[in-house]
Formats: C-alpha cells, sequence, structure tokens
C-alpha cells in the first residue's frame, strides 16, 4: 500500500500579522483545517487523489475568506470571474476554465471540461455556456456578495481607488475616475488580493493530482488570465514525478513554467521532491516572482515552499496529523 | 560576433500531396519564402531577434493561405478570433492575446501587452479594449473574408458539418444542427486546419526570442483556448538555452510543457539543441500528441522537428541561404 498525503493552500503572499485579528486567524485556520479533513477523508476511504483534490478545493472555494469561489473578489462590475485547473497524473489529463461566472465551483467545472470535452482550457461565455449544459450548480451574485467583500467595496468607494497588486507592500494604486460609481470601486487590500486556493494529493494507489481555483485579480485591465488555469504554469501532475499547484504573481509563474519545472528538475536531474522543490523555489524569486506553491509526489512526500512573507497553507503527516500554518516561522 | 538565426513554420499537420496543387505548392512556398526574407533582412541589420520575429510572423499573417491574421478560419459566427503569443529571451518576458477580433496582426498586439502592461495574458473583450486603446491597425470582417476561406464555408454549408480535427486523418465531424444558417455552418479542411505560424530567432548578440499566432480551430466549442498564447505550451524564449514555436494538436503542448520542455532538457539534462528537441518531440509523441515545432539557440543553431505528415517550414542556412519545405522528404 502507498503511503496517502494531500496538502493545500490558501494563497501566499504579505500577511502581515498586524493585519490579523485572533479572531480572524482562527476563521482561517478553521477554514483551511476542514478542507484539509474532507479531502483526507477520500484518500482515507480508499478514494483517488483526483477526488481528494476536487473535493478539498470546492470547500476552500465556498470558504468565503479566501479568493476564490464564494470568497471571490468583486470584479469593477460587481461580479466575480474565476478561473481553475485540474490536472490527473495517472492519465495525464487536465481540465481549466477561465473567466467563469456565477459557477459555484470553479474547479468541479475545470474536472469536467477534463472528463467530457476534447479540450483543456475554456474561457468566458463559452465556459459559461459549458457549465450550463452540464447543469452545474450556479448561484446568484448574492451568493458571493458576502459581508466580507462587501465592506472592501465600501472601503474602495470611500478611498475611490483601485488597488492591483497582491500584497501589501508596494501596492499599485490607480486613481478610479469614476470613484461615485459604486460598482466600478474596488480595493484589493492584502487579506482580499491573497487567497488563490489550491490541493495536491497522492492516493493509496500512488496516483498524484492537482487543483487550483482563484477569484484572479481585481483589476479592470483588459481580461487578464493569471497562472492558475493554465496548465504548467500554475497547476501540474504527473504519477512520474510530482503534483503542484502555485499561488502568487501568476506571471512569474508563467514565465518560469513553475509548477512544470519541478517536475522537470524530478524527471532530468534525477532530484527528489524537495530538492526539486527548493530549486525552482530559487529560480521563482531569482526571476523576481513572489509566492509559493505546495507539491506532493508518488512516495507521500509533501514540500510547501514561498519566499513571502506568509502561504496560508496545510498538510497531514504521516501520522495522521493535520498542521494549518500561516506564517513564516 | 554571433551567428544570427531565423526558422519559421506555417503549421504542421496531414498535408496530402493528392490535395496539393504545383500552384498552390508555390503560393505556400512564395509566402514562407517572403516571411524568411522579410525576417532576415532584420537580422542582417543588426536588428533584435525579437523585432525579427515579429516581422517574421506579421509577414504571416498578412499571407492569406496560413491560418493566422488575415487567413484565420472563421468561426461559426463568421467572425476570426485569433490567439498569439511573443517572448523576449533576453529579459525573459512575455505578451500574448486570446479571442481576439479584427487586429490586422495579433503578434503586434501581444508585443504591446509584454512592453506596455504588467500582465502576460489578456483575453476576449478585455484583449480588443487594450487593442484600441493601443491604437494598433484594425481590419474589417470584408479584410479577413478572403476568397479562400469562402469556398471552405460554401462547401461546409453543402455538406452541413463542422469538422474539429486539425488533420486530414480520422476527422471529427459533428452534425450541424442548422445547416441551412450559412453562418453556423463551418468546415475546416485539412489546409486551412493547419496554419498556426510562428518565428524563432538568434540575433548578432546571441539574444533569443520567438512568436506565434494562429485563427485558432474553428469549432463552437465553448470558447477554447488553444497552446499558442501559453508561455511555456506553444511559445518559449529564453538566452540561456533556446526559442521555440509550437504548432499542432494544442491540448497534447499544453500537457506536455512542450516548448518549456526543450529549454528544460538543455538546462537540466545539458543536452544540445538538437538532442533536447528530438527528446521532446518523442515525448510528445509518446503522449499522443500530434505537430511540430522550431527550435533556435543562441549559437545560431536550429531545428524544426515534426512527427506529423508535414510542416510548413524554413530556414536560413550557415550560408545564408533561405530553404522552404513542406513534406517529411
Amino acid at each position: 500500500m502507498n503511503k496517502i498525503a494531500l496538502a493545500i493552500h490558501g494563497g501566499a503572499g504579505t500577511i502581515l500579522r498586524s493585519e490579523m485579528t485572533a479572531e480572524l486567524e482562527a476563521e482561517y485556520r478553521g477554514g483551511l483545517q476542514n478542507a484539509l479533513e474532507k479531502g483526507f477523508a477520500v484518500l482515507q476511504q480508499n478514494g483517488s487523489a483526483l477526488d481528494a483534490v476536487e473535493r478539498a478545493v470546492a470547500e476552500l472555494e465556498d470558504f468565503p475568506l479566501f479568493n476564490a469561489g464564494r470568497g471571490s473578489v468583486f470584479t469593477h462590475e460587481g461580479k466575480n470571474e474565476m478561473d481553475a485547473a485540474i490536472m490527473d497524473g495517472r492519465r495525464l489529463k487536465a481540465g481549466a476554465v477561465a473567466f467563469l461566472k456565477n459557477v459555484k465551483n470553479p474547479v468541479k467545472l475545470a474536472r469536467l471540461v477534463m472528463e467530457r470535452t476534447e479540450h483543456i482550457l475554456l474561457a468566458g461565455n463559452g465556459a459559461n455556456e459549458f457549465a450550463r449544459e452540464m447543469n452545474v450548480d450556479f448561484e446568484d451574485d448574492a451568493y458571493f456578495f458576502t459581508d466580507f467583500r462587501y465592506q472592501q467595496l465600501l472601503k474602495a468607494r470611500e478611498a475611490g481607488v483601485v488597488q492591483l497588486d497582491h500584497t501589501a507592500e508596494e501596492p499599485e494604486i490607480i486613481e478610479e475616475t469614476e470613484s461615485s460609481n459604486l460598482d466600478k470601486s474596488v480595493i484589493r487590500n492584502p487579506k482580499s488580493a491573497i487567497g488563490t486556493v489550491g490541493a495536491v494529493a497522492c492516493d493509496l494507489q500512488g496516483n498524484l493530482a492537482a487543483a487550483t481555483s482563484t477569484g484572479g485579480m481585481t483589476n479592470k485591465k483588459f481580461g487578464r488570465i493569471g497562472d492558475t488555469p493554465l496548465i504548467g504554469a500554475g497547476t501540474y501532475a504527473e504519477n512520474a514525478t510530482c503534483a503542484i499547484s502555485c499561488t502568487g504573481h501568476g506571471e512569474y509563474f508563467m514565465l518560469g513554467a513553475t509548477a512544470f519545472d519541478v517536475a522537470a528538475r524530478m524527471k532530468y536531474k534525477n532530484l527528489n521532491l524537495e530538492d526539486a522543490a527548493r530549486e525552482t523555489l530559487e529560480r521563482l524569486t531569482e526571476i523576481k516572482g513572489e509566492g509559493g506553491f505546495i507539491a506532493v509526489d508518488a512516495f507521500g512526500n509533501v514540500a510547501l515552499p514561498f519566499n513571502s512573507e506568509g502561504m496560508y497553507r496545510g498538510f497531514v503527516k504521516e501520522n495522521g496529523e493535520l498542521v494549518v500554518e500561516i506564517y513564516r516561522d
């Protein structure tokens, strides 16, 4: 029997202790703990790694504090546009969606793209059309319109700015020219920007899978797609090497082909997971990318490296103990 | 002084001699020859690899027989939706666009994404909005509405089918339920499906660049994005290793991270360009992907491997001779 393993993340970035209350931290930890439990239960019942990552990510999507699914940030139109990907390391198959609207669990639709189409990445209106055809769960805007994000919207309106960057440091402030228009005034504070979620797993058969989901960046810049739904950039899984889910400043994960890079270093340099993950993070840092990723191999080893201040994360220890962490130390 | 090098492609797939007339073949060869000349002239005048690939791909986009820019296939709405990417190996920067409409040269807009935004991939209406803001050349539908494609449209209407596949063999035929509607009846014959274009170059300074552009697949399936605009899948360039532009059945290039895979094998296995390219093609074949790619390294070596029947391609020999080829032999 193989050793089962599961790791999850809820985003990496500058998570400042000074901005965190004990109550809020407990909420975050609870969200991570719940996703770990649900995903791990799948693996313990001899479920597939694929089912485990889908379940864990769906739980994280349902949890309103992370920027994915229900907790997705508002776009300038006061809507949510979500991206997600899933990859099956056993069959080397993948599915992904971009610019999804009102779909409760983007990760589930990504899986349907993988299982039901000849394609990998569906985007925009087409992806939503596919969602309707698949009869997945939709939610109205009110579902995504959480108080948490609404307060951010009000704050944005007051400040009249759109904050684009993904960390608390060096925020990119763009003046909101129509600050009187509530629907167009959106701010992303550090806690809202952080929050892409993901999971990687190894099941009893030694099969690997990875999944990632995000509410994207709240900015008005021209239909930007980040690394989350891009196979090889933000998400990758193949049984022979590893399963990876990334979070951080997406553009750098695209330039470094970060998710695939871990697999490549294992295959071509014969590195173990830990060394490959460390080298890939060094490469990410070298090209000035900020963030981190979670990784698992077919021996059940896990790695959760990041170069940012913190990364919401969790994994299951060999003895079955669930570990949830936020900060570096 | 470094050795300059340039390679281009106009798509890979099943190119049957039986379907090719001498006149048509001469046209294809002329299109490739022209793009090679224009791109090579940039390099000869000490221009950058980046300028050379942009120029060569723009020429291929303007040439109506390839499925990119002007020659893009019609969507079911009788429109063209185009994807493109460009990457600068010197700065490790990239830009890409997806679902672009009415933009004359998608590759030029991809370059503007790289130069003028913090993002890499812009898609859909947002990408078009960016195009308007950048004041790039637009063309009306008539420009893209070439006789060549119109005949295909008429043929499709007659047959009442939508052909999805990218090769002449095992075509995926989907019945057109509204065959009486001209605008919804589109066929992609092998010659129309083949035709993603690309270029890779090494300039006098040893800098590398790659660019790829496509009119996409004519099918109605839900806003599918292929490998062309995805960095690491269909396009990649870094000075330390190589510049790559892919063409073929895009989903497999995404699963194999094919463009980045060549670079990874050079970096992590210390292979030369030729061996890395051969291994990556073997991997592509192993995962059942059909197509090919063009590759160049900083020593001016080129490789143009493919596993399909043919690949429209061209390169410049060391002695400056321009070579244009279509078939395997």
